[in-house]
C-alpha cells in the first residue's frame, strides 16, 4: 500500500482534545492489518537511510512504531517515558505542548555515548515533544540529527522547529490544516 | 538468542514501585539490539500458534511488543489505552492493580465482532490488568482465549487467574519470587 492509501486509513476527529483541533487518529490505520504492515515497511525504509545505532520512541504512540522499526533493523529501542515510570534514576525534561504541559524521562544507561539515535513518534505537530526528546537524548550523550514520523502537520511548524535544532525530518504523510 | 539468554538481559530493580517488590525491568532487554529482535522472533512464534485475527496490547509497554508482533504477522493492532486518551467514544473498565487502581479504554470500532484477539503485555504479575483487558475486548465482541507475555511471575498467580477466565497463557520467561 502506498503512503496515499495509508493516509486514507487515518481517521480525523474534530475538536479533540480541544475545540478547533482536528485530531489525526492512527487507531484506524493500525487496526488495519495490511495498513499496519505497510506503514512499518515504509518507516523501516526511511530509517534505514539514517545510519543510526538505536531507535528512540516517545510514550505511548511512539512505542507502537519505534520498537517495531528497531526490532526489524536489529537495533536497540530507547523508550522516552512519561514522568515516574522508570524504575531507575533517570533524567527528565519539562516542555510545553500545543495544549498543556508534559514531562518525559529517560534512563541514561540505555544510551551509548556518541551513538546516533533516530527519534520516532506517530505525529509531528508543533514539535515541542520531539524537540524535548532530542534534547534529553543529547543530554544523555546521543547524537540526534534525524526524526521520523508517520504524520506531519507542516502548518503547525514542527518541522521548522526541529530543523532549526539540527534535526532532519521525515514523515510518511502530511495533512494540511491544524 | 535463547529465552535463557534474553532473561539475563532483564534488569531487576529492588523495591520499585513499592517496598518489597522486585521490579523486572525490560528497559535493558529492549535496549539490546539482538535481544530485542530475538524477543520479537520468539513472541511471533508463540503468536503464530494462536490462530488469531488481531493483536491487542496494553498501554504502554504492551505497545512495544504487541504492535511489532501484529505488523510482522500482517494483523491489525488494537491498543488498550489509559483513561482519556482515545479521541472517539470508547468503552472502559476500572480494575485493581497489585499496587493501586487503574482504568483502560478501548475504541470498540477497532474490534471485529467474533474475531479472535491475542492479548499481549510485557509482564504478567497478579493478572489484574490482563483480566480487565480481556473483559473489555470481550465486551466489544472479541473472542479472547490466549494471552502472551514476555515475563511471567507465576508466584503472583496471574496465570491461574487468567486460566480460570478461559484464557491460555504463554510467556517467554519466568521469574521466581515477587
Amino acid at each position: 500500500m502506498s503512503p496515499e492509501d495509508l493516509k486514507a486509513l487515518v481517521r480525523t476527529v474534530p475538536d479533540f482534545p480541544a475545540r478547533g483541533i482536528q485530531f489525526r487518529d492512527i487507531t484506524t490505520l493500525i487496526a488495519h492489518g495490511q495498513g499496519l504492515a505497510a506503514t512499518m515497511d515504509h518507516l523501516v525504509a526511511y530509517a534505514s537511510k539514517a545510519d543510526v545505532a538505536a531507535i528512540a520512541g516517545i510514550e505511548a504512540r511512539g512505542f507502537i512504531f519505534g520498537a517495531a522499526i528497531a526490532a526489524r533493523m536489529g537495533l536497540g529501542f530507547i523508550p522516552l517515558r512519561k514522568a515516574g515510570k522508570l524504575p531507575v534514576p533517570s533524567i527528565g525534561i519539562d516542555y510545553d505542548l500545543e495544549y498543556g504541559k508534559a514531562r518525559i524521562e529517560l534512563d541514561p544507561g540505555a544510551v551509548d555515548e556518541g551513538g546516533r539515535v533516530l527519534l520516532v513518534d506517530d505525529l509531528l505537530a508543533t514539535g515541542g515533544t520531539a524537540k524535548a526528546g532530542a534534547a534529553l537524548l543529547r543530554q544523555a550523550g546521543a547524537v540526534v540529527d534525524h526524526a521520523l514520523f508517520v504524520i506531519d502537520l507542516p502548518e503547525l511548524g514542527g518541522g521548522n522547529l526541529l530543523r532549526e535544532n539540527g534535526i532532519e525530518v521525515s514523515a510518511l504523510m502530511q495533512f494540511a490544516g491544524h
